[in-house]
């Protein structure tokens, strides 16, 4: 019976790093995988609905170019060709991580892996054994019990990422991320789309200006708050409204995107402490059983690939490495892909009301900026607020909707890491132009001293 | 007559920005200029340039498409659109930096300076006193005294801003950031572009490495390196290649963009010391006369519109701020808006060798990126450089080239500013899917450890 040092099971964003990570340090690594190399993150999340929103903004773009020069005829939007174009990324990438993981000596079997106990995995007729074991299992979508949610035409985020044809017509049941980047793709390509949010708002991890003005730039969307969907038909969409009244909607497809559950069946054996929100862990992503650590969707603290990531990182440092590191989620950013962009990094002022908090807050807009002037003129919305400590002018949150704001984040995440105040964020200079200015901008504005 | 705190005499981002913070601190602040609020940058620079080639890159996408799933018939580019486009994005901003004049209580005069002393400038017949004087008067296009230069079709970075014709060919002189810009821009909407650089590489703030992907991904343009233009006739350029044959080059216009010279001329009477560069100035932004500083192009210090607004804070700060400013130079992002984009902040390999720094490079291919995949697909290339100290492994320099990288760059700027280490860049958190990860990649590649 093979013995390793370490045994990885799912290769999502938490698994394939952890199981890299480990093999970089020379550790003997056996990854299991029941799907495709990359999890959920590479074949069905993350990566294919960037591709497609990529073309579905060109294509935009085209049919939107002529004031700033860009003249078209007959432009439209070949399916066929993006759904090619998103499997050939994804193909390729998966491709990536096998190579990644052949680099760095990891082992990699494909199937079922059925947990026997701490230290043993079996897959198939074969055991394998390790002295540590990572539970990377991931998350599925949730599908609520509502009738008729398991009729043909109501998707997961799984399934709607194989339609063959452009939808007349698509319900989203929920208005989280995911619900809002299916609805702005969807949207982009010339579907109806109308969002049935439960909720008084879209994005809770926004801030109600933010999400307000997302939904405003959103102008293809017909977003419908504080509704409750009472049954799925194959006429369409069944829903109590704000005010309660009933109401129904006619729709082709349904997007069911209310949230995700973590995957902790088949973990018994192992004997992990589980709550509803996934297998419980501490700051190093350790179980109750010393040898066994949970990162990624399983453990339920944070539903993001570069969460994982980092959990990935945190828990091989723990298991094998020379610095004793505690994962920290007060600077883990977060992206929408939709048209506008949004993302954000550490509080928003909704949490820190909820946890006491006192700070104080910022918004400019980013019409004032050259850059964002230069490219979407005058008329166009966007935002950037920044949140710092009354106390200590420690900047604690950046939030930015509009252009670039899934690849300017970053540095939100390196400020708040490094603790830096308003005024060390004043004297950092911006390149000009930039929509990355702005973050400057509102730094002035919470201080105009120099 | 009146009398003033502050005299700042031009308003480019250096003199509008200085005069800002001056009347933010509620100072009695007088501003001259010569032409239209926003000097260079606003009018002929930074913004009239980033609107051209936002237009210009997505008719290049419109065209490019297909793959991604964006099907086009008859796609053209029209320059009249595209100019009125820049010019109200131009007249917005310059509304706004009058806005902002106004808000801050600054009194604005349109008029030549004549400066009489270090308190006394005269605009026509009026004469006003300062007890400090702020020198902004920027930097002109400089003109090579080559024969034929001075011919109609020669044109300089502000008046090709004007064209009303795409021309056929273009020869650009030069292969800096402006010559870089133009050749892209026009290249993209169908002009045949040459490059005629005398050093034996575009771009010299970038490491060879990346000048010559840049070189290569700027497909349409061709580069002639090692070559010294002798004489621009009516019919084209002749030049001296790099193995001294003498060649010639038919082209309709020609762009003279071999570099910049400050607008010292006028100065005289403030009896300040001048050297080939420009204004001498300290740390402070001070002249040699105790009262008046020089900020922006007109010192030489560092010829970008961002280098100049942060000029502005310092000299602000020094002049009626509380806190003790200093203008440090090792962290000013740069960014070239060409297709593909560049940007960089830091050392280079290059000047670290010439400065004598102990340093190690890591070098990523932006290919290896599940983003840059989905959207540019893996015959793309971009690259992404992270240098640090040998010594005390602290990050010295990021050079980026690919998409986002003026948007990225301002994060780079902020850790290089906090004086973050490889280790401490590892552990932020970067959103997954970004080009941004790529940063942390590269830090992963200079040390495999946790």
């Amino acid at each position: 019976m093979e013995t390793y040092d370490l045994i990885v099971v799912g290769s999502g964003p938490g698994g394939y790093v952890a199981a890299e990570r480990a093999g970089a340090l020379g550790k003997k690594v056996l990854l299991i995988e029941k799907g495709f190399l990359g999890g959920v993150c590479t074949n069905l999340g993350c990566i294919p609905t960037k591709s497609l929103l990529h073309g579905a903004k060109q294509y935009k773009h085209a049919l939107e170019g002529e004031k700033i020069g860009l003249e078209t005829k007959e432009v439209t939007y070949n399916l066929e060709k993006a759904m090619a174009w998103k499997q050939d990324t994804v193909e390729t990438l998966r491709g990536g991580i096998g190579f990644l993981m052949k680099s760095n000596k990891v082992e990699t079997v494909f199937g079922e892996a059925e947990f026997v106990d701490a230290h043993t995995v079996q897959v198939g007729e074969t055991t394998y054994k390790g002295d540590y074991l990572i539970v990377a299992t991931g998350s599925s979508p949730f599908v609520p019990p509502i009738p008729g949610s398991n009729l043909p035409h109501v998707l997961t985020s799984d399934a709607i990422l194989a339609v063959e044809k452009i939808p007349e017509t698509l319900t989203v049941i929920g208005g989280g991320v995911i619900g809002v980047e299916f609805a702005s793709y969807f949207s982009m390509i010339g579907t109806k789309v109308t969002v049935i949010e439960m909720m008084e708002e879209i994005l809770p991890m926004m801030d109600g200006d933010f999400a307000k003005m997302m939904r405003r730039e959103m102008k293809g969307v017909d977003f419908r708050l504080g509704c409750k969907v009472e049954e799925v038909t194959s006429e369409g969409v069944a829903y109590t409204d704000a005010k309660g009244k009933k109401q129904t909607l006619a729709s082709e497809l349904v997007l069911m995107s209310v949230g995700r559950k973590p995957n902790v069946a088949g973990l018994e054996n192992l004997k992990l402490d589980i709550a509803r929100g996934g297998v419980l862990v501490n700051d190093r992503l350790q179980t109750n059983v010393a040898n066994v650590y949970a990162i990624g969707d399983v453990n339920g603290k944070s539903l993001l690939a570069h969460s994982a990531s980092r959990m990935a990182e945190v828990a091989i440092a723990n298991i094998f490495g020379t610095t004793k590191q505690r994962m920290r989620y007060n600077a883990i950013p977060w992206a929408v892909y939709s048209s506008p962009e949004a993302a954000g990094c550490g509080l928003t002022e909704t949490e820190a009301a909820n946890q006491g908090i006192s700070i104080k807050s910022e918004t400019v807009q980013m019409r004032s900026n050259g850059r964002f002037l230069a490219e979407h003129g005058k008329r166009a919305g966007g935002l950037v607020k920044v949140i710092a400590s009354t106390e200590t002018n420690v900047i604690l949150g950046v939030h930015l909707l509009g252009p670039y704001s899934s690849e300017m984040i970053w540095g939100a995440a390196a400020i708040i890491e490094a603790e830096l105040r308003i005024q060390d964020v004043k004297e950092i200079v911006f390149p000009h132009p930039s929509v990355s200015e702005l973050i400057k901008d509102a730094c002035f504005a919470l201080d105009h001293t120099l």
